[in-house]
This record gives structure tokens, sequence and C-alpha cells, in this order.
């Protein structure tokens, strides 16, 4: 196959586009696909700061990457869980290999242990019958929209793709979570309660686009899987996706657009939670539907946490 | 495995509902679930009477056999649509078969060729670019609908069972088609401009059931697939379905009792048919959405008939 820009060789086929590239003219596409997805959903501006949840996954090195070339003020975050096997270690390694090669980017870390008093496996030891994926979610949100309201930022930008939300609408409409469909939006307004704007700029990219990218930019990141994933279930459901797909072009964009589309027409709520939904808990001021404390600070103090299932973490 | 009921051999494990039953108390089992589905959706009463679409196949007779058992007042109506490797014939025959053993029971039968000039074959070679199974589906409809109106039937009867409308039911998600989500229920209402109201009720009995049901019953239905079948669209996602069901047992059930329950709380539109969206055509006096004449005269007399994707048929 050769690059529709420029006849050489391509590196990549996106059948659902029609459309070869060679590396060259891939590694300037993809930011453009990029800025035109965050003007369509109005996601955030060039003036305006903006604090990225960058993990050292090919996803969120790769929007790093991207926000910056394109000119965009982003800062990023990264939250060392703590989990074995060297997986945090290795993960903190590569964010760090990734600013040291970028004079003036600015890079906040925070060691979850070292801060908090500890590790995610640690206090899933404690929380028995809470999962690690549910304890990890929580406290990366937690942080996240703390760090991002005390820092002023205009939103949190997280590397969620086109596959990762599709697997998860799949789910969410095999359950009919009406819930659960109402929060899935490429972007997450903010809340006057003190949650910050939630946005996704890869939102419109396939997983393979974006490794592709990463690759052919020459970023490190990392590849093995969390030990604790849930990948088992995240892998099925991405297969059973990429069937549909191979069935019919474009299934994953129809799936997720349309469902953007079509939202409305169903009388399906908005996103937003309503001022009356959230109060400040107790303990650390941060906005929460639960009563008392929020369940981020029910992990610390002891109390009787809710399984995942319900939203007092889902922000 | 053994009956839950009697300790017997079971015939059948039915995992979903954690219940193995033998060849007669699913015998048994089987009408009974049928009963609390007519009477949970309020689809027919015994003193009604209705109108089954009967086409020889396993979920058709299987149910007008249930039917009948329980006692309710269900007259059959078989069309023959002509088509081609002796696959109506065939068809007709088991329907004849199976009436021969049931005095008392009515059967309408009617042949599309003879009655009205043309075969669906015939039909969809006048009408090139026009699918066999929309040409099938619109024809049976409009038959039936007819002959239900004419006949002062109180329902339209149809054997779809749940692996068929949840595979329906995937399709219209994956393509978020609101139209078609508002109407998919077990019980479609009647419009005072002349549509019957249609019921299903198998609608929460699995393919495997059914098919057990009427095997052990000793009913001897079609087995082949119509030469014309979608057959491999359809197979492709009831495979889908059934590798998410292997994966979480109850995904069918989940899927679309869970989509009964949410969709009003989504705000999606019912399944009536507004009197403002329906007239007469100017034909044969039919409710149709179409201006002029329905689709189903359009066939006859050469007008342009749209391709399947709107309302023509779907009623």
């Amino acid at each position: 196959m050769k690059c529709r820009l420029c006849g050489a060789t391509a590196a990549i086929n996106m059948r659902q586009h029609r459309l070869a590239l060679c590396a060259g003219h891939l590694i300037e596409w993809v930011p453009r696909h990029v800025a035109r997805t965050i003007e369509k959903y109005a996601m955030f501006t060039p003036e305006e700061r903006v604090l990225l949840a960058v993990s050292g996954g090919k996803d969120s090195l790769a929007l790093w990457d991207i926000l910056l070339r394109l000119g965009y003020q982003v800062d990023g975050l990264h939250i060392n869980l703590g989990i074995e096997q060297g997986y945090s270690a290795a993960s903190q390694a590569r964010v760090e290999k990734f600013v040291a090669t970028r004079p003036g980017t600015r890079l906040y870390t925070v060691d979850l242990k070292g801060q908090y008093g500890a590790s995610v496996p640690e206090l899933v030891r404690r929380r028995r019958g809470r999962k690690p994926c549910s304890v990890c979610g929580l406290v990366k949100r937690h942080i996240m929209n703390q760090k991002a309201c005390e820092g002023g930022y205009a939103a949190i930008v997280t590397g969620h793709n086109l596959d990762d939300e599709v697997a998860v609408l799949l789910q969410n409409a095999l359950h009919w979570n009406v819930g659960y469909l109402a929060r899935q939006a490429p972007v997450l307004p903010p809340s006057s309660a003190g949650l910050a704007r939630k946005v996704k700029p890869l939102v419109r990219l396939r997983e393979r686009e974006v490794a592709a990218y990463a690759l052919l930019r020459g970023i490190d990141y990392i590849y093995d899987e969390c030990p604790h994933a849930q990948g088992a279930t995240t892998l099925f459901y991405k297969d059973i996706l990429n069937q549909l797909e191979s069935r019919s072009r474009g299934t994953k964009e129809m799936f997720y657009l349309g469902f953007l589309r079509a939202r409305s027409e169903m009388g399906l709520p908005g996103p937003e939670l309503e001022r009356a939904e959230l109060h400040p808990c107790s303990r650390c001021g941060q906005p929460t539907t639960a009563p008392g404390l929020c369940a981020f600070c029910r992990l610390w103090t002891g109390e009787h946490v809710r399984e995942s299932g319900e939203f007092d973490g889902e922000f």
C-alpha cells in the first residue's frame, strides 16, 4: 500500500478512513485529527492551562506529545500507585524519560504511599472485597481532581481512545446502565460544586493509530499490562468489537459517534452532575455523592466502602 | 444432570435459570413460562381471538402447540411466498401436517402467487435493488395485518424468541437507530388507524428451549433456512451474543429485559405509532406512513420502492 499523500510506502492503512499513510505523514495527520476533535467538542483552548493524567502508557504519552506539538499549555500529573513487580517504578521511569527530552515541560508526581500512607496493593489488602481496579480508579480520580482544582487548571485530560470508549459503551449498553450511559461523553462538564471539566482528546482515534504514532515518534512507553489488570475483561470486549468491525467497517465509529448523536434523541440525561447531588466531603472537601465522607477518604478511615457499581468514584 | 423436579435424567439444562428438566417436565414448564409472559405483558386473554403467523418453522409451530394447549383461541395464517427449491412447498406441508393432527384447529393459507399474481422471487426480480428479505417482510406484514383486521382478531401473534430479539437489539444498538429501538417491544399496541396489536409470546424463551420443546412434542418442522436467508448476518450476531453469554451467564436476558426496563428511564419514545403518522393507502386502504400508496402496493404498481431502512414495512 502507498501513502495517499505522497506515494511512499505506507506505514499504516486506516481502512475506516480509507486512508493509508507513510510514517512522516501519519506523524502529521494524527495531531491534526486530535486538534479537530478538541475544537469539535470545545474541549479546551490554547489559552487555558490543562492537566494531563500521564501513566507512562502509549495513550497518555502519545497525547502529551501531540498536545505539546500543537502548542497547548499542558502539564502532566503522574501518580505512582505503588503497584508491585516493578510496574509502577517502570511506568514512572517512562514518564520521567519523556519529560527529560522536553525541556520546559512541567510534570507533577504524586507518590501515593509516600504522601498518603499506603500503596494501592496495601489499600486492597486493607479493604477485602474491593477490587484493585476499583481502588485504583477511585484514587486516581480523587487526586487528579484535587490537583486540577488546586492548580487552577481548566480541565483534566485523559488518554482514552476510541477502542477504550466503545468497549465501555458496549458493556454499558448490554447492561442498559442508564446512569453510566449518561456519563459517557468526550467532555464531562465541570460542576460548580468543585469537579473539574474532564476531556478525552483521543476519543476518535483507534488504539492502533495511537500506538503507531507513539512508535514512529520514538516514545518509550510501558508495554506491559498492570499485574492487576481486568485485562481479560477489557480484552474480551475489545475482541468482540474487532469481530463486529471485521464484518462491517466503521462499526466502532458508528457505535460511539452514533451514541453521541442519538443520546438526546433517546431522552438520555446529559452528563452534568447536578449541584444537588454533590456535597463536600467532611474530611477532604472534595465533592461527593455519598453522605459524609467521600469514597477516597473512606479508604483511609476504615469506614465500610461500598463495592463498585455505584457512583462514589465515577466523576 | 438430573431433572430438578423429579430426579430423572435431564433432557435440557437451562443454565440461565439454573434449571435442568427431563422431557416430561420441560413439556410442562415451557407452556407455563409462555403463559406468564402473556400475562405479564397483557398480550391477550383467553376470551380474545388471535391470529398466529405460522411459517412451518420450529418457533411458530411450537408456539401454536403451546397456545392451543393453554386453551387460547388461536387461528393460524400461513402465507406461501412461492420461494423456490421446494422451500415454500415444504413449509406449507409442515403446517398442514400440524393441523391435520389437531382437529378443530383453523388454518388460513394465502398463496401469494395465486392470489396476488407474483411470488417473492418474482417480485424481487421485478424490483431490482430490493432485497428478498425486505420484500418478504413487507408482504407478510401487509397480509397479516389485512387478515387480522378483516377477521376481527384482537392481535397478531408471531414466534420471535429471545435469541431473535437480542440479535435485532444488538444491531439496533450498534447503529443507535432510535426509531427501530422505539419499536422493539414484546407488544406493539394497535393503532386506531387500522394496525392490529402485535405480540411475541416466546420472547423470554431461548431458541434452544423452543427447539427442545418442538422436538420433544414430536412436531415436524422445517429445518432448512430459507434459500434467500440473510442467515449469515443473523447467525453472526447470534454468535456474538453466544460469546457474550458464555462469558457472563444471563447476558441475553439482561440485555433484552434491561432494555425494556431502561427505555422509559431513558425517555425513549413508546412503540405507539401516532395516528398523525399514518393514513390509508389510496389503493388498498391499509395504514401507511408513506404518502399515496403503501410499500406493498408499490410492489405491484411499479412505483419506485424505497430501499429498506425506512418505516414503510415495519408495523
